[in-house]
């Protein structure tokens, strides 16, 4: 059995095709090849903990993820994330390895299948990306979309003038040509690919600024109470794509879309679906998409495996 | 954050006061201070995991704890047990300690927990001890019993002859006079303190043969379809005890015989509500009391803290 910090782990994650894995894992899962048990929660008084598990049939490993947010310790100088994912032997229960990636990987992989919905989902030459946010994920976003796209020109959208600067900076020293702006809509308006990486609880932009042929990925929304989008872009996208169809009904935008009476689920895409194949993606350059992400255990048992498959050498 | 290995585990559970320990943790959870997740459950080819999380309010830890069972490990030269109890601080969400514990703290939670059956139900003076099962958890509760009881006379129920005879061994180490039989009701009606832990699936023995002033305490029934215990024989107990009610009504011994009509949940004390004093437990040494142990959070969350303050030192 095998114990990785975080350094170790984040020495070997450059050495890995996360978009292809990601793409990988999604596929799993639309053909019914991950076996996940229904998420824990555990509520304090300071923060919220979640416990994940699960396993891909015909897999070498089960993996449980232990994944926390509390709040008040960036001012104990504290990351407010933690956790760590363990990796188990699907034949014997063996604990192969346990990765201490304090929320990393889940960053990580949550990145990567923004890249992914981008790689299957943007038109084919995007102009401008528009990132809403300026925390930890709106810079894994930018970092993971590098490796599908050649864009470099980028609208970045904050609340705050000094988090803005300091993105931009980070933008710029992964290549970006960076404009920032406290106006939604604006942005929004400027880009033919959007991430939304936000906590926020009303909609970013309204959704008529969406211009045609733009892509949009949603991240942030991850609890019912979240909302980053306006429900009728969701009525309006050509191509609405989930990364789990049975997620998004109870959380996310289209969650929120279909409370709204905006869409309706039969109109909802499954993102391996679109990989495979199965189902079509984007046909015309024109079309809108939107991809709702919201999390998916394959996720974390496809990177918690390559990682520790390479730090075994 | 410290990792402690099950050699580790096993060099400091001698200095601790076990039985106290898991009284405590049962009044805690009767008096509703736990607070625990739904148990996960995951289903292999091979084998069987469950995840188990929770925490007790105003304490310093969550627990999240991983338990699996692959019962072809032994042709393997494997333990059919695996897993480990995983320590985070409830202000910060930081990872406190892990502990390997390979399993051996939830069997040694589990025989504690018999001795306070036993501790706060059996007769005032115990003339013989009766165990059904010859494996590790049969071994365990007479080793755990010995603190709370002089007794030392024993009888052993098992199937085959070669486990008896290690049995008998394993008792004769711990202090015990034993004597071996694979006739159930003959074992069952020579004590006045029996302990079953099987993984049965029909009664041990019918409830007519069991002595007035017998206490049973009943620890292998951990599923639906599991039972040891006749369901008379807790329609005539005088005293019925679980360790928690609202996972007896779903499993266990009180399980089947609230399914069979033999008792009503009305019936049914709680045993940290008997150990708090809140309900009474036996009044008189002719009464029969059964006690049925299905295992709860609380028992885990204390046992993983203390063994970790020890080794903290």
């Amino acid at each position: 059995m095998k114990l990785h910090s975080l350094s170790d782990i984040r020495r070997v994650l450059p050495s890995l095709d996360l978009v292809t894995l990601m793409a990988n894992a999604f596929v799993a899962y639309s053909e019914d090849r991950a076996r996940v048990a229904p998420v824990v929660e555990l509520l304090l008084d300071g923060g919220d903990v979640h416990v994940k598990s699960g396993y891909l049939v015909g897999g070498e490993y089960y993996v449980v993820k232990v994944a926390s947010g509390f709040y008040g310790n960036p001012a104990l100088g504290l990351s407010s994330s933690n956790g760590l994912m363990l990796l188990f032997r699907q034949r014997t229960g063996e604990l192969a390895a346990a990765l201490f990636d304090e929320g990393h990987l889940t960053d990580i992989r949550t990145a990567a299948a923004g890249a992914v919905a981008a790689q299957y989902l943007a038109p084919p030459e995007v102009r401008r990306i528009a990132v809403f946010g300026t925390g930890i994920q709106a810079r894994e976003q930018l970092a993971q979309l590098r490796s599908v796209t050649a864009c470099r020109q980028l609208s970045v959208w904050g609340r705050g003038r000094e988090q803005l600067a300091s993105y931009a900076e980070a933008a710029q020293e992964l290549g970006f040509t960076v404009e920032t702006s406290r106006d939604g809509a604006a942005v929004a308006a400027s880009a033919d690919l959007i991430v939304t990486t936000t906590p926020a609880t009303e909609p970013l932009f309204p959704a008529s600024v969406v211009q045609p042929g733009t892509h949009v990925t949603a991240v942030g929304s991850d609890t019912p109470l979240k909302q980053e989008l306006d429900p009728q872009l969701l009525a309006r996208a050509d191509v609405l794509v989930a990364d789990s169809i049975a997620q998004c009904r109870e959380r996310g935008e289209i969650f929120r879309a279909l409370a709204a009476g905006a869409i309706n689920e039969g109109e909802v895409l499954e993102l391996g679906d679109v990989i495979s194949g199965r189902a079509p993606g984007r046909t015309t350059p024109g079309q809108i998409s939107v991809a709702d992400l919201t999390g998916v255990a394959a996720q974390d048992i496809e990177i918690a495996r390559s990682v520790h498959e390479v730090l075994e050498g």
